[in-house]
């Protein structure tokens, strides 16, 4: 229980953390800064993640990597899209 | 067994994916499109994945989170340094 709840937070926290950078980089047009191989990376890791979380049948890694994978591509989109 | 090399792999991806916005921020001192935010709510969630995968006692949980916290760390002290 202590375990899901701790994991319930984490992928809470790590989730909702890509907002920010994501409506930076819708706001400002401006995504210089940004390195597209960490955004490639890190989606292809979550997708990985995610199929992890499946086969553990451990709903919060499920969870919090499917809503972060949407974030990660949306960020990564506007890399490609502004440079 | 197929559960945990898709932990290394899914781990060593989005660890070594900070590698690229490290090195990207060391070496243009520019991080003027970062998010702060993303980095500090990513770290504190980092580090209860970590707390999470000792509860699991989940090896890749384990290792992948320990090393992405101290790449994101660096990332948001680049970030603070340079604004």
């Amino acid at each position: 229980m202590k375990t899901l709840i701790i994991g319930i937070i984490a992928g809470s926290l790590t989730t909702i953390a890509f907002l920010p950078q994501l409506i930076r980089a819708v706001k400002t047009k401006h995504t210089k800064d940004l390195s597209l191989g960490t955004f490639s990376l890190f989606g292809a890791g979550v997708f990985l993640w995610l199929i992890y979380g499946i086969l553990l049948k451990e709903m919060p890694i499920i969870l919090a990597n499917a809503v972060t994978l949407i974030f990660v591509l949306l960020i990564a989109f506007m890399k490609i899209k502004h440079g």
